[in-house]
């Protein structure tokens, strides 16, 4: 399963009992924090997430609404027992402040806690089956997209293909690999001998930013694109003056960029419906969708 | 009125949708929050509370269940336009905390926050109407109770014998001070011309603490005593190892400072059902009550 479950979709102030920013990323088994607003953790409960399976979390930027809940997640770990090593990826001043805090608590916690400060675009996690990595968006403070990507699968072997050309079974991960193969000096192409896989899938999470064409490049393609949408366009300016994206603009950057599936997010308390978000994204990329809390919404 | 809401009443991890301490205490038109666990915004708006009318906040301690939620609300605060200045009393290095997360997310909040840090036992409010004491708790940490009362009330005139004894309209306000009346070198007592106010009401946040007799004197014969009851007395090892007390010891407590009414909380996730607590608490104290979230308490 590759997926994103949304956990809170407001930005700034908790209103209409929407939360603060923070969504949980399902791929390969693995289950990845991306923000982590106040009350995550309780959010957590009401929707079963099972935070064992969480061994990184991703911070985007130091506004409150994406890290206030981080301390009290990370104390909770502890007290529940955790031993399992977590690796926690965010601006550097994150460290200080989770530090002061463990500090002043007098806390230590029984798991190890790795720190990783985002300081320019980079590969964050790099597995066999995916890679997680980093790129910077356009907020009034130092801020960070993150992009999931499965791996490319190797190829598989077309059997009628294989037996017709009696290619050994000792050369079939080297044909799943691409490679063609050679008979008497002919060569028969890897394409006659094998199938593509499933192309692998992407998602790309685009955190607080203005609007700004060269992320249609960074996110260029992907399956899914979580693209923050705090007004709506009758708000351009004050979407401006702080920084953030209109839904327009979040649709008009997927469109520009590609994308297969817009989700729309991080709405301004100013909005009691939603409805008109969703409306304003379709006219110009009809494929959009808004990210409700508790909706897990699949990469396919 | 004089009463104080319960918006958390568990300890440590957030379970069973009961939220980490927090409580808003009402008095002669103002509201004091004391404590400021995790998601206490969100709590104030599921129970209405008038934000606006909030210009003191109290935290006992440096643990995170008991302040998570206060970068939020004072951020919020901000965003939500307020001006009004605001006063709040904390462990010293909870200056060093709020100053590292504004500056970090360039944040400048557009009213005046006053830092006050708990120190030694002091009167932190001293209003014509009532006064607000800290006094230490005994904790794993430094950590702080406090004491708010109103203050005596002026006596009442007697129509009556004020009338049959010719005093004067102009001395009523010194008769109402308790003074004397002097006439023809006769002293008629202040107890003939006036008749008792009210006695002022008092109520005492005892925060987390061990079981600690001293603190009867400290809390003596308040109207109502908040004190925690973590855990059941079957896990006293765990309460004292942890700094923290058991239902039994509250109401022991309570006893021996010979108050009027308990009110015990901040409970272990340990438990689901708060029933024991409270059986376990009125076998030793019979006026006691559960800290129950979005209840108001009055003080009578």
């Amino acid at each position: 399963m590759f997926g994103v479950t949304i956990l809170g979709n407001n930005s700034a102030l908790p209103a209409y009992n929407r939360h603060p920013t923070s969504q949980v990323i399902t791929l390969a088994d693995h289950l990845f924090l991306v923000d982590c607003g106040e009350g995550t953790q309780m959010q957590m409960n009401h929707y079963k997430i099972r935070r064992s399976r969480i061994n990184h979390i991703f911070i985007s930027h130091l506004h409150g609404d994406h890290y206030f809940g981080l301390p009290g997640l990370l104390t909770s770990f502890g007290l529940m027992g955790r031993i399992q090593e977590l690796h926690l990826y965010g601006p550097s001043a994150l460290k200080q402040i989770i530090d002061l805090i463990l500090h002043v608590g007098a806390t230590i916690l029984p798991y190890k806690l790795h720190f990783h400060a985002l300081e320019e675009e980079s590969m964050l996690v790099d597995d066999e089956h995916f890679s997680i990595e980093s790129f910077p968006v356009y907020h009034r403070i130092d801020c960070w997209g993150f992009i999931f990507r499965e791996r490319r699968k190797p190829r598989k072997i077309n059997p009628e293909a294989t037996t017709q050309y009696n290619v050994p079974v000792e050369f079939f991960e080297r044909l799943k690999q691409g490679e063609d193969f050679i008979q008497n000096d002919r060569v028969i192409p890897n394409e006659t001998l094998t199938i593509p896989n499933k192309p692998p899938r992407s998602y790309a999470f685009a955190a607080d930013t203005l609007y700004n064409e060269s992320l249609a490049d960074t996110v260029g393609n992907v399956d899914l694109l979580y693209h923050e949408a705090t007004y709506l366009n009758d708000k351009l300016d004050k979407a401006v003056n702080r920084f953030h994206s209109t839904s327009a603009e979040a649709a008009m950057l997927a469109k520009r960029a590609e994308v297969k599936k817009l989700l729309i997010g991080h709405f301004s308390s100013t909005y009691e419906s939603l409805e008109d978000f969703l409306e304003e994204a379709k006219e110009i990329f009809p494929n959009t969708q808004l990210a409700l809390e508790g909706q897990t919404f699949m990469i396919v």
